[in-house]
């Protein structure tokens, strides 16, 4: 017997001798983190309301109970009596029985109303039926994305479930070295922007903390071939932050090489990252250079997610264990927090963070437990890296949409499809709501419109009071009947361009192609039109140039037959930023971030931002705080314990 | 055809344009880092005296010319001609003809005289025979290890030459990464002394420097397993500093765990590692422990050796060059300096150093043409680790001798074999032949009278004026008539003991085993002899122990059958600290190495020290030479460039 199998015959003894007599544990197996008791008698169980959370905090396990899959009820009777039980006002839209596992999916527009209060709604569906039922959202805005995502789960669900087994034995292996060492290896991401990649390892586990791209400078991708983080296939996890390229784009590239292991991140993040990594593809294509990696190792990707939700403290080793907490920068983007051993260290990687509350987002947590070490983002780290208050930003907005309006001219902004847009939305549809701008159309172009639906589907990872407005009280902001998806191409296009004032928001949030070229064309020869930066513009980005002064624009359009025509664009149109609405906690933001940290961590590296901006942090914080901290390169190794 | 054979047909064109018309050059390959030319006309090559180097020169590489084995005159008749060549005074012990290569390896007791001024006897030699000369010494005293490795590397020179050939190719193969970077990984030795350490890679090439064991921590080894030293098979090369324990114990496991390919260090590290593994592995069996690895892996690390002389520029790699120069501290210990890539970056490894001349060597070498990073050991770098001059330590040592004898006693002196023991011989030879201490016995035991065999093996490596005396004067104070080879076993030993007053110098150095044990036991009850220690004790260690007073000894005594019996020894001798003849230069010796560097490096990573010592180190030169300092951890990697 494997010492695997004989821990769960272990567990399988100490859940028998806990539970009520008259429930059967038919078989205990690991799925991932998690472990799966399978009873004969559900109902029974379900009866027993607090007996998982006392088996769970028993174990120090995360506990799903299924039902044997002999005592199943007929999925057809069981839908019956399913639909009897949830109120009509839920909206359910799918139900999915997996005779396999017993388990029924139910979609819902209202999950809130399936799931009830403390979860009375499931027990009473597993005391009726037997089946463990399991809740999604039905996005209010359709979205292509998440039923993509959510289908080809399902289709696949036979060799996820093999996936799902394997990871399991893999985390709740036996450990194997008496020695103790926690230690980080940067791959990427270290005075510069872009190409994030980390390696947290002990002397039993290696884990890929993001894998992303580096905007501006294609073909400059994290250190991956280093001996530090080969094989790949001897990683023990990957951790996505959240699903920006710069931080995702390679991870399905790990799958082309051999990685076959889990992906954690939450469930917003997995989506966005399947959404933004095919367009990285298609843009790949468009531009006709060869994409690191075909579509099909997206869907490995997604295939091998285990999604987490912010506060979940899950094993992902015999010696790590990672929660995510809510970080503030985009939706499902997370601050990653790893114990590691048994109370040996803890390292939390911040990703990217927003320290104060956004429109969209509450401010990034900085409370755990114990953090020894914190690896911090300084896209924002230089000394005098301050951006304006959100407030002054948006009055500067309006004011530039307003004078714009009167002009008779357009406003252009490009933007991350996934993150600011959606600030800038909620922006918008308040001033018009509030009579400070005149309604006028907002066109959505590339993958806002999307990127909107996944918003809307995932409301619990929004603000507090936006998910309130958006599921208590019906007043989706996102549904405002200004919104426009631009979906009929470029004729569309030019006849927005023909037509009266109006606000555009398109992708690429750096002007390094996309729609937002297009635009540039339509709109960027007539002095009445403004364009309106407000976000980063990386180094070497056509953002940058054009937000620095450039005005001879050169304009490559590709054909669909791969010759391309040059010819320059005479930049007449004017040019603003607004900086308060960066995803990015700012000098300030940062730093306040580490001076309410608890606890305060001994150590900070500084990390993604230019060298003078993670330098510049490095001693601010040092100073500031008489903390050891470290402005990494590329390709160094920190030991920490 | 593969790039090297390209690269050689490249090189031999070169080579038949620049020599004259009438020598025929009949292949050109890689033996190694050299290149080896083959002609025809071996004779007509000769009488070009400066051909070689011009070669060399132009093609910036070792160049080694050898006769066709088809034009070779037969041995028999060569050896009559070569003996009329050579003054019968040279000693000539030896001629061993390789007819696959055209060489004739003379053994000589002086070998001068077989090189005669400026190499004209080898010139004519060859002119005479044809075959290529090699000179080798004859041991003035006779040594079982010199005569080993040299009768072994013999009988394999048939599989030598393909590991040469094998390495050749490796060395000159062409680079594949169009990326620059130079890193060093720390794998040992860093705030501890012992299992010395590292790796230093590029994009192109991984090698290590050194493979230790730790003195009074048997089964620390260096962290081999981590992923930047695996798999140890793609390492390039392995570089040797020298032959002491903490630096080369456990080479030979390299080539148990996979490893086949060249160490690089100078002959008599090669001689003196050989002697001092094979005796670890003795010392283990004999303890009781299971060695780490048989002696068969000991002859492989001896066949896979290419030594280096002092100043030799060595390609070991396609980046990186070589060059070994004196250190000071032991036989054949090397400065290793690293030259990479084309004028990207150096750095240099002190290994252990002396910076003051001593008896035995001249100081440390501390110019290279360039120096960015030095890696630097700390064994005595902590603020207050100043030693006493080593004349003062003389008079001292002289002192406690007369004291003792006047009592009747004996002093006996816990010493390393190599090193230390010799500079004491040297200190005593000359206090006797001056009268400073009365004639009397110097019994050497354990490994000091084969290792001080070897030093005379080697006069090269010597001090000038050391050399000199040994080999123009013929007044070689190691063979000077008070010095006694303890080769009689505990039966001689016994004898000493009972006899009058003497000296013994016996291993180990830290009291950690072997005869030095028997002579405590001897001597270690009798209050009128004296232990004198003279070099460093590690922690850990019984030495260190009776430095700092401990006078209740436990004595385990192990039969041949592995039964222990315990027992506890009263110290009675006296315990004497004469600290000025350590091989380590102290810390004014360690900053005065940097003052004087030409050039002065911009980063010194200070390891090979306890923690604290390394601390003060890196702490006391940024704050003379403002230089940017670290003390490294075990496992961490720092990136230069």
């Amino acid at each position: 017997m494997s010492n695997v199998e004989r821990q769960l015959e272990d567990i399988k003894e100490q859940i028998e001798s806990e539970v009520p007599s008259d429930i059967s544990i038919s078989d205990v197996t690991y799925e991932g983190p998690k472990l799966v008791v399978y009873t004969r008698d559900p109902k029974t169980f379900a009866e027993n309301g607090d007996l998982v959370r006392r088996l769970a905090s028993k174990l120090r396990k995360r506990i799903t109970v299924r039902p044997d899959p002999d005592v199943l009820s007929h999925p057809q009777e069981a839908e019956e009596k399913i639909m009897n039980v949830i109120p009509e006002e839920a909206g359910v839209t799918d139900l999915d029985f997996h005779v396999d596992t017993g388990e029924v999916v139910i979609e819902a527009a209202k999950p809130g109303m399936v799931i009830g209060r403390h979860g009375s709604t499931l027990r009473e569906i597993t005391q009726q039926v037997g089946w463990t039922p399991e809740v999604v959202r039905t996005p209010p805005i359709e979205s292509s994305t998440v039923s993509n995502v959510r289908n080809f789960l399902k289709q696949e669900r036979e060799e996820r479930r093999e996936i799902l087994e394997r990871v399991g034995r893999q985390i709740h292996r036996q450990e194997m070295s008496d020695d103790e060492w926690v230690r980080i290896t940067t791959l990427g991401c270290c005075r510069e922007v872009g190409r994030a990649s980390f390696i947290l390892s002990t002397p039993e586990t290696r884990v890929l903390i993001d894998c992303g791209d580096k905007p501006g400078a294609e073909g400059e991708v994290p250190y991956l071939h280093v001996p530090e983080a080969t094989p790949l296939n001897s990683l023990d996890a990957v951790v996505l932050t959240h699903a920006h390229l710069d931080h995702s784009a390679l991870i399905p590239l790990l799958f082309k090489y051999g990685y076959d292991g889990p992906i954690y991140c939450t469930e917003p993040t997995r989506d966005l990252m399947g959404l933004l990594t095919l367009d990285y593809l298609d843009v790949a294509a468009k531009e006709g250079r060869t994409p690191p990696y075909e579509s099909e190792m997206v869907r490995e990707a997604i295939k091998h997610t285990i999604p987490l939700e912010y506060g979940d403290v899950t094993d992902i080793a015999p010696d790590i264990k990672l929660t995510f907490h809510n970080a503030g920068h985009i939706l499902g983007s997370a601050v990653s927090h790893f114990h590691i051993g048994d109370g040996l260290y803890n390292v939390a990687f911040s990703g990217d963070i927003h320290y104060t509350d956004t429109r969209l987002f509450n401010g990034a947590v900085n409370e755990f437990p114990r953090v020894e070490t914190l690896v911090m983002e300084s896209t924002y780290g230089g000394r005098n890296d301050y951006q304006t208050d959100q407030a002054d930003s948006e009055d500067k907005l309006i004011e530039v949409i307003k004078e714009t309006a009167e002009d008779g001219g357009k406003v252009v902004i490009p933007a991350f499809a996934v993150g600011r847009s959606q600030e800038i939305m909620l922006v918008l549809e308040e001033a018009m709501r509030n009579g400070d701008i005149p309604e006028m159309p907002v066109h959505l172009d590339g993958m806002i419109w999307e990127a909107t639906a996944i918003h809307t589907t995932y409301p619990e990872y929004l603000r507090d009071d936006l998910r309130d407005r958006i599921f208590h009280d019906d007043e989706n902001p996102f549904l405002a009947e200004q919104f426009n998806h631009i979906d009929g191409g470029e004729e569309e296009r030019q006849e927005v361009a023909d037509g009266g004032p109006c606000v555009i928001l398109s992708t690429s949030g750096m002007v390094t192609g996309g729609p937002i070229m297009s635009w540039l064309r339509h709109l960027g020869g007539d002095e009445r039109n403004t364009m309106v930066f407000v976000g980063y513009q990386a180094q070497g980005t056509l953002g940058r140039r054009i937000q620095s002064g450039w005005d001879e624009i050169p304009m490559n359009e590709r054909g669909r037959n791969g010759g391309g025509r040059g010819s320059t664009l005479k930049l007449k149109m004017d040019v603003e930023t607004v900086d308060g609405f960066s995803g990015h906690a700012d000098r300030n933001g940062l730093m306040n971030f580490v001076r309410t940290m608890n606890p305060r961590p001994e150590k900070v590296l500084c990390v993604h931002g230019d060298e003078s901006s993670t330098r510049d942090l490095s001693s601010g914080l040092y100073h500031e705080f008489n903390m050891r901290t470290f402005a990494p390169k590329n390709l160094e190794t920190f030991r920490f314990k």
